[in-house]
C-alpha cells in the first residue's frame, strides 16, 4: 500500500543533510594544532549526547546546542592537550558547526523537494547555528524548525509532534528525513512518516556506519536526491 | 554619522511585507457575502491589537495568532450578520491571513538586502502562518522568527532582544524594518536600528495613512526596495 503523501519533510541536518565529520576535522586540520581532525571531530561529537542528556535529566537547565558545544570543546581540548588556543579562537572554533557543509545531494535534493513539500529543519541544534549554516550552504529551508522552538530535545515527541502543532496538520501529514534509525524510531512513535538516508561515511571514511534498511520506515534512499526521486518530485 | 551596518534585518510582516488589508478584503470580496470587503478586512483588523493586549495582561493564556484571528472572525461575522458559513468555511476563511499576497516591491527587495545581511520576520503571526505565507509569496526569508518562539508579543522587549539573542549578536546588529512607528519605537527602546518603510495605503485607497518621517528612525525609506537602495545592495 502506498502511504499517503506528506505535506511537509521535517530534515535532521547533522549527519543527514551537512557532514559534520568532514566538516570539523577539515577546519582543526588547517589549524595545525598537532591533533588528528579525525579523532578530535569524534571525540567532540561523542559528547554530544550525554550533554543532552544532562538537559533531559533536569541536571542543567535549557541550553543551547553552541553551549553544548562549547562546554565538551573545553572538555575535549583539555583531553587532547590543546592549551594555545586564546577565547576569541575558541569561540570562533565552537561556531565550525555554523559552517558545516552539505553532502553533494543535499541542495540539489532539497531543491527538488521544496517544488512539492514544505520543507523545513527538525534539528537539536539552536536557530542560529541552523539559519547561519543554511545562509552559507545555500540550504533552502521553507521554515527553520529547532528544539530551541520546543525547550526539548530529540527524541522528546515533543519536538515530533511540535511539527504537526506549528503546521497544524495531522502527525502522518510530516514525515521526518534521517540518517538515524533512533530518530525515525521517535518520530514513528509519534504517528510520523519516516524516511532514511544513507550516510555510510557519517563518521569519516575511516569508520563506514551500518546503513541497513529498517523495514519499519515508510521510505529507503540512498541520499536527498533518491529520496526526491522516490516522492516523484 | 553613518551608522555601522547590522548584521540582520528582521522585518515586520503584516502591512510592512505584505497588504494584508486588499487580499482580505478582494477574497471578502470574491465569496459575495453581501458585506463590504474593505470594512470587514477593517473589522477584522481591528481586533487584532485588543486581542493581544488580553494575551498580555495574562486574560487569556499563550495564544496564537492564528487562534485569535478566529475569535476576533467570529465576533466580526456576527457583526456584520453573516451566518451562512459552515465551520470548514470559516476555518479556510481565518486562513486568509496565511494567504495575504506582498507589496510589489517587497520579492525584489528582500532578495536584494538578502546578498548582504540575514533577514528574518519578526512578527506577532504564529510561526506556520509565516512559513505558509512565504512559500505562497515567495518571501526568500533565511529564518522565520515569531512571537511564538519568545511566547511574547511585539512591543515587549523579549521579542526585539530576542533576535540579538537567537543571532548572538549584540542589539545594535540588528535593524527592524516596519511600517509602524510604535513597533519602531519599542525596538529602538531596546537598542536595535530602525527602519520605516512607507505604506499609505495600508489600510486601503479609501483611507490612506500619515508616512511621515520619524527622524529617530535610523532610515526612512519608500519601500523595502528603497532601503535595499540606502543600504548599497
Amino acid at each position: 500500500m502506498t502511504p499517503s503523501a506528506p505535506q511537509v519533510l521535517a530534515f535532521d541536518i547533522f549527519g543527514t543533510v551537512v557532514d559534520w565529520h568532514g566538516s570539523v576535522a577539515r577546519e582543526v586540520d588547517a589549524m595545525n594544532l598537532g591533533v588528528s581532525g579525525d579523532a578530535f571531530a569524534l571525540a567532540w561529537r561523542a559528547g554530544y549526547q550525554p550533554a543532552m542528556r544532562r538537559v533531559t535529566a533536569g541536571e542543567l537547565g535549557w541550553t543551547l546546542i553552541d553551549d553544548l558545544h562549547r562546554m565538551i570543546l573545553d572538555e575535549v581540548l583539555a583531553v587532547f592537550g590543546v592549551t594555545q588556543l586564546d577565547e576569541q579562537q575558541k569561540r570562533h572554533l565552537n561556531k565550525v558547526w555554523h559552517r558545516l557543509d552539505p553532502w553533494p545531494d543535499s541542495v540539489p535534493g532539497l531543491t527538488r523537494l521544496k517544488s512539492r513539500f514544505t520543507i523545513c529543519t527538525l534539528s537539536n541544534g539552536n536557530i542560529g547555528l541552523l539559519a547561519n549554516m543554511a545562509k552559507r550552504a545555500g540550504l533552502p529551508w521553507d521554515c527553520v524548525l529547532s528544539a530551541e522552538l520546543f525547550r526539548a530535545y530529540k527524541p522528546d515527541p515533543a519536538t515530533y509532534l511540535g511539527v504537526a502543532r506549528v503546521f497544524d496538520v495531522a502527525p502522518a501529514q510530516v514525515m521526518l528525513v534521517a540518517a538515524h534509525q533512533d530518530d525515525l524510531a521517535g518520530a514513528r512513535a509519534c504517528g510520523l512518516q519516516t524516511a532514511y538516508i544513507e550516510r555510510p561515511l557519517e563518521f569519516g571514511a575511516a569508520h563506514p556506519k551500518d546503513v541497513s534498511a529498517q523495514p519499519l520506515n515508510t521510505w529507503h534512499a540512498s541520499s536527498i536526491a533518491h529520496l526526491a526521486d522516490l516522492l516523484g518530485c
